[in-house]
């Protein structure tokens, strides 16, 4: 079919993107899968169009897969089965804009407090969205300054406020109180609010802890979004959202007018996505995942003990598999595919990452400091 | 892995699949596809996340296979390669929603206007945008009503109109003159406008007929979006929206202060429909594809001739594979997996469909209405 160079650039490609996934410490996305089980129905124009609920004439479809997927997510989030409804997303993007989007629709005055430490496509979402918003300061450990807030919405206590609550920061990790922030609104005496949480990651490890912080529904979220390729992993991105089936009803009238009870934000959705997320959520079961948790934070503590060997201070917070620590030199940024952001820099102790990884970091580090790590 | 009953699961749900892909002609996706050679890049976390013309610290992407696959349907709509820019999306309602998003920011007061045989999809992306609208209506054969169209320009010629132009129509695969409404636009000495065009099927037929209806950058179109799963084929829906970089890189700037230079909407997205498109573009090449659609337009025209035989009256647009036909009995719509509207359906000639379909179609259609076919 293809040219002998296409072939072999092809090939190229593939031998270099197997090296880069050797260094690959700085994203939350694992790469410990393997789906090849499931490559057979790539041979198929599959599509999840539409509402995942709602039967469709187009029958290449796994519906019923990913309604499978959803019941797991709903119970890892303490959501009420039978008051919630959700669809898988292309990410947490989209996951976030749907949650966004409801809040603005129900609370057309509203608006979006959300931290300093958000994701910068959030700030897209907004302008999208044409939302009213009011970024508030963060706290050192990236969570949101809770006392700002308290005084920003006081100043706005007549319109209701829109809480987007990181549940895990991109950068550290950090995951926004949700019952300390419904203490302030009820301190406040403000009537009517939504909240609204990113847990891209966190979402897939906070159910797998002991002590795990207040995120879920039984904390009084209203939405959720929770990514699929980074803790379980996907070669495709994907996400769940979840959200209250009162509030997504209240959307589903106003849109009926134009004859479709599509809720969802794509209309095509690929279908591969939830295949993997089932087959996957099926493979490790609960307990799998949390015995891949508690290696996740064993090998963030092992990296901060070693770090801390070499006088270098990491941290991460609670229940988070993020290790930050100081910006390293720009070499050592490419050769681990570290984010950064101003002094700041991380790695993520993702399931596939070993002990391993973390000494041949440090020894890079120590090279481009000049025999010791320290920075 | 999985437990016996799971994986026998799995078995039956890709038995189905295959059965039901052997019946599918209403929907515009060819299952004539095959990725396998591809398969090996889905052991890893790919992600091309952002703009695909920004160098990112991520490297497990695609974004050089993605800026190709770019230029190819930069030629196919006469793009000026220096001042067009564009990216993969997750498929026709993502290039759509980003057509509409750029033609706000830029013209804040404008009005969309679009026929009624506009997709749903389009409805719910003006009320996700806040994007003020107007429907206009359309001929019998499923165009805009250009006089409609001008006489609503007409009284609102005091703001700016943005254009949504169905390149192919869902239902009658019917293409909206472009041509004709810029000069309306002109007539009406309007002085500035935005025309996005929706040419999620057609936009990969009319590069490849002999007297294509005005459609592209030639033309003046501002974005355009076209699928890649529907005429190309893929496991996993994607598509490609190309724009104007001057527009694009105002929206770049206002969303600069976030500290972000990513114009796309999604954030992550993924690597491996790049690839597909690129290895489907390189296998059949210009003349490959040229091939391909005068073959479709056989099917259909072969399709019209013997339901014309059998008494029914079907028909089709101009360089259009969309075949037009009464609504026939339920049991047929579902059999065959076809899209109705009102007392209208139809069944669209990809590349998967022969002659045997439609013979077997009519078949169908003979027996249900009791020994001949006439509706």
């Amino acid at each position: 079919m293809l040219a002998p160079e296409d072939d072999a650039r092809l090939a190229e490609l593939l031998a270099s993107i197997e090296r880069q996934s050797e260094s690959f410490l700085g994203y939350p996305c694992t790469r410990d899968f393997d789906y090849s089980p499931l490559f057979p129905f790539l041979y198929y124009p599959l599509n999840n169009v539409g509402d995942p609920y709602v039967e469709t004439t187009f029958r290449l479809n796994t519906h019923e897969i990913e309604r499978e997927v959803l019941s797991y997510f709903q119970r890892f989030t303490h959501a009420p089965v039978a008051d919630t409804w959700g669809y898988m997303t292309n990410g947490g993007t989209e996951g976030n804009m749907y949650g966004i989007y409801l809040a603005r629709e129900l609370l057309p005055e509203g608006v979006v407090y959300y931290s300093e430490d958000t994701h910068y496509s959030v700030a897209k979402i907004l302008r999208v969205l044409h939302a009213r918003n009011i970024m508030i300061k963060s706290l050192d450990n990236g969570e949101i300054d809770y006392l700002d807030l308290k005084e920003t919405m006081r100043v706005h206590r007549d319109v209701p406020p829109i809480i987007f609550a990181n549940i895990g920061t991109t950068m550290k990790g950090a995951v926004d109180d949700v019952q300390r922030i419904r203490n302030i609104i009820k301190e406040l005496a403000i009537p009517s609010c939504y909240i609204h949480a990113d847990a891209a990651l966190s979402g897939m490890i906070l159910p797998f802890v002991d002590d795990p912080q207040p995120f879920d529904f039984a904390s009084g979220i209203d939405s959720i979004s929770i990514s699929g390729h980074k803790m379980i992993g996907s070669p495709v991105p994907c996400g769940v959202v979840i959200a209250r089936k009162a509030n997504v009803e209240r959307i589903a009238r106003s849109i009926e007018y134009v004859g479709t009870l599509d809720t969802t934000l794509s209309g095509s959705r690929n279908a591969i996505t939830p295949l993997f997320m089932w087959y996957a959520l099926h493979a490790q079961g609960e307990q799998g995942f949390r015995a891949i948790i508690k290696r996740c934070l064993e090998v963030a503590d092992y990296a901060i003990e070693a770090f801390a060997q070499d006088g270098i201070k990491a941290w991460r917070n609670k229940n988070s598999i993020t290790v930050v620590f100081p910006r390293p030199h720009a070499e050592i940024l490419k050769r681990w595919q570290l984010a950064v952001h101003q002094d700041v820099a991380h790695l993520i102790a993702m399931p596939h990452v070993e002990q391993r990884h973390i000494q041949a970091l440090l020894t890079d580090i120590r090279k481009f400091s000049g025999g010791h790590a320290a920075i």
